[in-house]
């Protein structure tokens, strides 16, 4: 007899955001779940992971077809426990998210949930980060289940290419119903921090790191436009850093 | 009359580091220099940034064209606080390290020495991450300064080409002399983990990450093969994330 496809699931929004367990809501349907989720926030944790510590994971549910774990590790770490400490068996799919926030453009590369994503990759099992437009941690997600049902039924059935996750933004619910899925590029979108300086009781100087999002990007074919056009983006990620056009433009 | 170049300099072994230290002596003879390094150690911290509690950098150290400053926060705070709140002016150069421990291959997605590089590529500012292939603290680092030299003074004098930084990793020191300078993709190896699960005093299982790092890859013309060969690998590195090569498979 075939198992059931056993799919991980983690966030950086940690085990108490509302989008985390949307998500688990939806992937029961297709599968065994095993939520693997941070205690603590991990938003802008990206690829960060514990060496100086250890990982104390607790089960804290269990019921047919479902286990949830708390963990003070980084999202990271939680697909690492997975994989090598409290899985049965290797995962099928890991799904990440819904992250409350946009992860497209160059939020990819500070984002935690994204980073899990990633992580599943480098491991070679097929993986998904899914994000919503919207920071409020009571973002409505009441129209992301028919695209996160497409993306997850494709990926279950035809898996993944080698090195490749996929980036899943889905826009702000709104009055306007959302258009579809398109596949398309990372937007080279930026955010130009402000840092705020204050005094502390003690006269100490400190800083809080804020910023607005800039994107600068012309192209038609990217996340951000997707997005902007009221699409849901998928673009295919991969971990390979080298600039491969600029190989040979280097000697030394 | 013109002025110096000014070189920020950070890593992710910490203010104490060795390696950062023996990074700004050798970038002092280029310009002025700004060290902002963590007072922690942020070994595998990535491109974790702050964005839950303030920064409180503290200028510990002023002389003739250099400073240093000890922040509580992660490599890539400290770029940020540099660009946008300490520094009198943009940076002609960002150098990162020099790491102990190698940042070739699949290291690259974990480390905050090269996170901090890739920062400074994101703002277009010329960046170079620079790594010994030896873990040690007290690592010996007195071969290091002409490969160094080199790459530094071309890259101040003609720049880089737009989002992109630097990945350099130098041989660990042997009786051997390093051959040359090699410029390499990111070699497809990567970590196995093995989670050592222990008990603590109040019986709770907790798990310690280590493992071991292969390299697959059979390419003659990566990161990994360039070091093995004992030259200084170079990698062109971006941050765009997209899987060129995949757009046309996906369709939902």
């Amino acid at each position: 007899m075939q198992n059931k496809p056993l799919i991980l699931i983690t966030n950086d929004d940690s085990i108490h955001a509302k989008g985390l367990h949307k998500l688990a809501d939806i992937m029961r349907q297709f599968g065994e779940v095993v939520v693997i989720a941070s205690e603590q926030v991990m938003s802008g944790m990206s690829h960060a992971v514990t060496i100086k510590t250890p990982l104390m994971p607790r089960l804290t549910r269990e019921e047919d077809g479902y286990k949830e774990y708390i963990t003070n590790g980084t999202p990271v770490d939680n697909v690492k426990l997975g994989k090598h400490a409290l899985l049965e068996r290797r995962p099928d799919l890991i799904v990440s998210g819904i992250n409350h926030g946009s992860n497209a453009a160059i939020n990819i590369i500070y984002s935690g949930t994204m980073a899990a994503a990633i992580e599943g990759a480098i491991d070679d099992i097929p993986s998904i980060g899914f994000s919503l437009d919207d920071y409020n941690p009571e973002a409505d997600f009441s129209h992301v289940d028919p695209f996160i049902e497409t993306i997850t039924k494709k990926v279950l059935k035809e898996g993944l290419p080698e090195g490749i996750c996929l980036n899943v933004n889905i826009p702000k619910k709104s009055e306007k119903a959302v258009k579809g899925i398109k596949v398309v590029r990372q937007a080279k979108a930026r955010w130009e921090e402000k840092f705020e300086a204050r005094t502390d009781p003690f006269g100490r100087n400190y800083f809080w790191m804020g910023g607005v999002f800039v994107n600068g990007d012309p192209r038609t074919d990217t996340d951000e436009k997707a997005l902007a056009d009221n699409y849901v983006s998928v673009v295919p990620i991969q971990f390979d850093f080298t600039a491969n056009q600029a190989l040979r433009q280097f000697k030394f």
